[in-house]
């Protein structure tokens, strides 16, 4: 099947199976646990075991009967799968506080993550640096995404300027938006965009807090 | 059952539930979809039918055996269980970027949470106020969480104080941390943590970068 015809919600999976997968290796000693079955992922991840198995052959086949799933290699895969085991560049518009939060964040360069630079429209930050990456006039990152072949872009302006700056985005070239604005964006159906919302982490707190 | 006997993973579905229903919600012309089936909202989140039907048999019967579950009934049930229907009061740790940005969050508040108090150790920072919430000495912090009656503490600490500042949260009576900082924090088990991993945002969107 072509990659462009798998579920979107198969992909959202993948990538809860590959977390899985990430935390069992980090946390069992090296060797011990060598294979998972369906039914292991399902019991931790909460997802049903024949659609993981559904999900997983869409790709190829990872697992041996009555064995299981090689734990490392299919980690791997995954990873291959979602394009994890590469390097993308990226760029963040808006230089505020969350814009600044995000440059020094950790995680993102561990991951392939690379902050290629910061754009803002206010003069008394453009020229400046953050933790090393440029922060560029706002109306040069349609040439910055060209010339330096950026995949993502993380938007991180107020909800006001977040249409206009991913219009500007999306006519430099690039293919997917992180999008930290608190609104809705209009987009061409080929270029991906995910809504982050913030507010979702505590979910699975509360519940715990009223049932005490 | 008892709302502790609840699996984890259950309650974390109920979460994604609710968020589909919120979105249908907020999209359909009011009084145009009534009632949805455990199918379509299978279709929707990738969960499995069958699995939706016993995560929300936990709690009642709320669908009606060939129409579905009444649509804004469920929202608004899965809101209660969940507790998102409340008010609760939060305290930020870390007056850095990411503390800042948090402040600022306008998705907090729309969704009942209350940021009662910002707590820091650079005395440069304290006794100022961030987006007209006070910076308070994090010494303090037990002692506030005590007399404010604070139900959950997010911590955007460096990694090498964050334990150190958890221990203080749970010593002053905290239910709740949301964790940003990059490190593995040892709670007492009737303290319920999230570790927030911002880099995860990016992993649905890198499959499709690779698919062109």
């Amino acid at each position: 099947m072509k990659r462009k015809n798998i579920p979107s919600v198969t992909i959202n999976r993948l990538s809860i199976y590959h977390r899985c997968l990430e935390k069992l290796i980090e946390n069992i000693d090296k060797g011990k646990l060598k294979y998972i079955s369906s039914f292991e992922i399902a019991e931790i991840t909460g997802m049903n075991s024949a659609q993981i198995r559904k999900d997983l052959a869409y790709f190829g086949e990872f697992g041996k009967r009555g064995i299981g799933y090689p734990l490392i290699g299919l980690s791997r895969e995954l990873k291959k799968i979602l394009g994890l085991d590469k390097k993308w560049s990226v760029i963040i518009a808006g230089a505020g506080n969350l814009g600044k939060a995000l440059v020094n964040y950790k995680g993102f360069l561990k991951k392939g993550f690379i902050i290629k630079g910061i754009f803002d429209n206010n003069p008394s930050k453009i020229g400046k640096k953050l933790d090393h990456i440029f922060i560029y006039d706002i109306k040069e990152v349609e040439k910055f995404i060209q010339s330096e072949n950026i995949n993502i872009g993380i938007l991180v302006v107020p909800a006001n300027s977040a249409q206009e700056v991913a219009d500007k985005m999306v006519a430099g070239g690039i293919k997917a938006i992180l999008n930290f604005a608190p609104t809705h964006i209009v987009l061409p159906p080929e270029i991906k965009i995910h809504n982050v919302d913030l507010s979702i982490e505590f979910e699975g707190l509360t519940y715990y807090l009223i049932s005490r």
